[in-house]
């Protein structure tokens, strides 16, 4: 196992109690590590003063590895995939585990261009994902709409990402919770100032932006606005597939859900605050009306701004500190951290129990931004 | 005085402490009611279970009578202007007997067009306004933007109305409560759901919406939606004055105060919820983003939906019940609650002393509404 001895290690509070890993973070990220380490018989304590409050609350839950291939981002692409893949059973045994009902749905995702220019920029991202060997399927105009007649008639064209999923992350959270603790992790309400308010053989740091502070790694926040609407008298909404897509240059994507919600998002801003701003409301739901008119009628339930942990290269961090091997990251998750959870869980785990680094994880090591001359004074030195 | 003594008549309950004026809502006029007629040494007893927590919490506070002239309306506007005369007086004195500051601000109201078609509505009124020999002065387009440059450079044209004011909705209802409770009223906190729960020598029905299932008068709930923005870092907002106008053929209006908020309103919706709607806040925004790009950068701090009390013709009803000339009226004040606030406050509480209707009242009587033929099982019988 990785880590230090907790008995014999200098710098480590020693005793008999002392868990086998701490996890740093208490949102889907560190819960899964947490439920799995647990599973594998580690004694493992949660750190966290607000579980759940960070960037899950404001997230969609789109499970999109198809959806999100973006242009120079093959490697992230790769991990999404892989992730996505894990995602139907990680579901299933977690509902099995928790006993809760995570809103996981299959319907599928249809990306979408209101005008002819939101049609060209997006057919050169299909065409790019189809590159890829993704499952993108361009729709002809009379199959988009039968598919989804709530789309506005002014929409000029889409492509159906099937095997692009959703959950709800303000179920999943409490699942893996529940799950996590079922399994014998202990969950603390104690924030973690520094790596050295922790004693455990192994940290793992899935605090989100908060890693930055405790790492000295290249997280920041990347500012995410996002509303919730509902159907009036909470019907299903009129449209099962989650919706993307451009609409006058604007990016947004529409979420139906139980009870019927839809989640529109999101904004990015590299903003530090969680302010709601009239201009992005604005934006988002003349997206999100310009698409599917019928929104317009549904209740504004909720304005929020979250802030996700982005990277350099938008890609997650994952694996030990350099020099700190008993420090694992697992962080940098950006807008992904949703549908990355299920890898993260299992090759954080896994390199814990058996010390071996999957070879997934070689392009997410936190060493690709270690600094390229002295790394004296460096904060995890 | 009015009503009846209450020591001798039947059906009202009789004992020494019985009030002279039973007031039923603590709303703006209510409270303003309960202030005057304790100010003449009445003994009050308002009854809300919920003080202001009506359409005033909602109300933007224009005391805007000429921008409120309306094709249609004389009778209306004639009391408009005769209340609007007596609020920089009114609120002098409440600020003094409250020791609280109104918000009350003399800026002036700019009115505005977006496009031509904008323009020719406004121009519309305008002259419509200024044939009633309403003091509205056209502005040439570089007038406009030297008094207000935050207006958008698309906007068309403009008129000012100077003497059209504003208050602040919120700290109205609790200064005039702490007034009224100075004077010696007393606010009971029970709902009151039929007239003969009051004991009183004359009972006032303030309860705006609430006034129909008391009196059988034909008051219903017109809803309004309603959003408060606020300038980043609270500084006052990038302009001074009211701005009401036609934005693609959407009327909004824009009410900068202290702390940097801006009160953008609102629909007229003959609706009886009080949800939020996304399309409402599309439109909202999206005319104020358009008359006053700034606003796009603001917060966007409160969404809400309050019902107005509408009568069928946006007139209030002010006066005794037809057959009960010991229960008043002070109710469907529509639009209008706060502008109408001290003149309804006057003429009621003059009708209460002196047992003589004034004059102004004469077109706004309940009985304009009575049935023409038999009067049996009206409500009010």
């Amino acid at each position: 196992m990785l880590g230090r001895d907790p008995f014999t290690t200098a710098g480590v509070k020693k005793g008999p109690f002392l868990p086998d890993v701490a996890v740093v973070g208490a949102g889907p990220v560190g819960l899964a590590i947490a439920w799995r380490c647990a599973a594998r018989g580690l004694r493992v304590v949660v750190h966290d003063p607000a579980p759940g409050s960070g960037a899950a609350h404001v997230a969609a839950g789109m499970l999109a590895p198809v959806a999100e291939a973006y242009f120079g981002e093959h490697e992230l692409t790769g991990l999404l995939t892989a992730s996505a893949a894990r995602w139907p059973a990680f579901a299933a045994e977690l509902a099995d585990a928790s006993g809760a009902d995570l809103g996981y749905r299959a319907d599928g995702t249809l990306m979408v261009g209101l005008t002819a220019d939101d049609l060209a920029e997006a057919r050169r991202l299909w065409a790019y994902q189809q590159g890829l060997g993704l499952p993108v399927t361009v729709l002809r105009p009379s199959e988009l709409r039968d598919r989804e007649p709530a789309l506005a008639p002014r929409v000029r064209g889409g492509a159906l990402a099937a095997t692009d999923h959703q959950v709800d992350p303000r179920r999943l959270v409490p699942a893996l919770r529940t799950a996590a603790e079922r399994a014998g992790a202990t969950l603390v309400a104690s924030p973690v100032r520094r790596l050295s308010d922790v004693a455990a053989g192994v940290t793992v740091v899935a605090a989100g932006c908060g890693a930055a502070a405790l790492t000295g790694l290249p997280v920041r926040p990347v500012k995410g606005q996002v509303l919730r609407l509902r159907a009036p008298g909470g019907v299903a909404p009129g449209f099962r597939h989650v919706i993307r897509g451009y609409a006058d240059g604007e990016h947004v994507y529409l979420v139906p859900r139980g009870g019927g919600e839809v989640v529109v998002g999101a904004t990015v801003e590299e903003r530090t605050d969680t302010t709601v701003s009239a201009g992005a409301v604005l934006r988002l739901l003349r997206a999100a009306v310009d698409l599917v008119p019928e929104l317009g009628e549904y209740d504004l339930v909720e304005t929020l701004a979250g802030l996700r942990p982005g990277t350099p290269d938008n890609a997650p961090i994952l694996g030990p500190l350099p020099g700190r091997p008993d420090v694992l990251a697992a962080t940098g998750h950006h807008r992904h951290g949703i549908v990355l959870t299920p890898v993260t869980a299992d090759l954080i785990t896994d390199l814990i129990v058996t010390g071996e680094p999957d070879p997934l994880l070689a392009p997410f090591a936190p060493d690709r931004f270690a600094p390229t001359g002295s790394e004296e004074g460096h904060p995890w030195n």
